[in-house]
């Protein structure tokens, strides 16, 4: 656009992607793309982590790896809380004893001890937690595709926590996304501000053991369907 | 889990996953890692596209690699609704031009040329039109991980749509993600039920033209940010 006048003077020019490929135009060879297919299936939501710590400087690549993720109208609304206080962790852990409590109450009699029996989070253990909030008031991206939809925002943020799942996994670094939490106090006690909305809350680390199958299809709480019946036409 | 008499008969335990790695554990080399933070870079939202169709086979394919994507408690909320019918296709055009005007309108008076001229939908040569949509109300997953959190099925779409979006960059298929669009009425002329939530109308085919800056930086519109600005600590 010739109204380089019009441009956000906020934006920082001087920041240079991390990476960028030389050759045009890009298609994966059916053997990367074979690698695509092989790192999502083995992504999994991790809940059992050892307790190494992450080699230095892995975290930073990671989120800037996020950071290439699509956001509505380029309005990055992502923010990535890294908690680390360990008086915040353990009340991370109370908010999520409180919410299981409650969700476990609500399941169906017949499934209740079965529920009980599963492990939901990796709180104890993982050595990296991120809070991943959406900042809605931001004025990067100046409200582009957004009026009519405005939780995009939201959406665009579990994008990014999606590339950055795909880019810890690739690394052998296991992610596990905790959402039996009560989100208002959460925020709070992460004294963020208050209009920011609590999207995921993530664990990272070295994972215990892999396993191609979702922990939840392994114990018997749920089956995948066939992707065919989830395609319609009109 | 022990019980498997609390399993949900609804699962299709005959359906296979198309496709398993077959060695353990799996991390990516240099090479492929760079490969997928390439296709990250590459990724696009794309608004041009050529009118040639898909090749055979190739939404098939594409649909059921998205269907590996994470979703809260296993619940697989996504339904893809191909949209072929030419007075549906027409409707949906007068959908997003009403929403366009309207966010037009909505842009502070500095900004308005410069939105007027920005191509923000490639609904008039995408050969692939998809509406995806979050089911709230199948009981697939038990309502696991959702109580507290019940927006988590519209995450596990938008993450499904992201899946589906690498996918496709992979093999040389651009796909663009209209959300400039009134989404009840969308729903409605779609004849899908009354309760799903419209996540995204996504547009795919292969582009008039490969970049690696996104087109809204490319115009001027906006810039990325430096991701370490986007990493707290508390």
């Amino acid at each position: 656009m010739a109204g380089a006048e019009t441009r956000d003077k906020a934006g920082d020019a001087s920041f240079k992607p991390f990476h960028r490929p030389t050759a045009l135009p890009i298609a994966f060879t059916a053997a990367q793309t074979r690698d695509l297919v092989d790192l999502l299936v083995w992504r999994r939501d991790v809940r059992a982590f050892r307790r190494e710590p992450l080699p230095a400087g892995v975290l930073d690549r990671l989120i800037a790896t996020a950071c290439l993720a699509p956001s509505v109208g380029l309005s990055e609304p992502w923010r990535f809380v890294l908690v680390e206080d360990e008086a915040r962790r353990a009340a991370v852990r109370v908010n999520f004893a409180a919410a299981n409590a409650e969700a476990l109450g609500a399941q169906a009699p017949e499934r209740q001890a079965g529920y009980a029996k599963l492990k939901l989070a990796g709180l104890d253990d993982a050595p990296v937690q991120i809070a991943a909030f959406a900042d809605p008031d931001d004025a990067q991206g100046h409200g582009l595709g957004r009026l009519s939809m405005p939780e995009t925002i939201d959406l665009s943020v579990a994008i990014a926590i999606h590339t950055l799942w795909l880019a810890a996994r690739a690394e052998g670094i296991g992610l596990g996304w905790v959402s039996i939490l009560d989100p208002r106090p959460l925020a709070r006690l992460l004294d963020v501000p208050e209009r920011w909305r609590l999207i995921g809350y993530l664990c990272l680390g070295y994972p215990q053991a892999e396993d191609d199958r979702p922990a939840l299809q392994r114990v018997g709480w749920e089956d995948r369907r066939d992707p065919a019946c989830r395609l319609l036409r009109r």
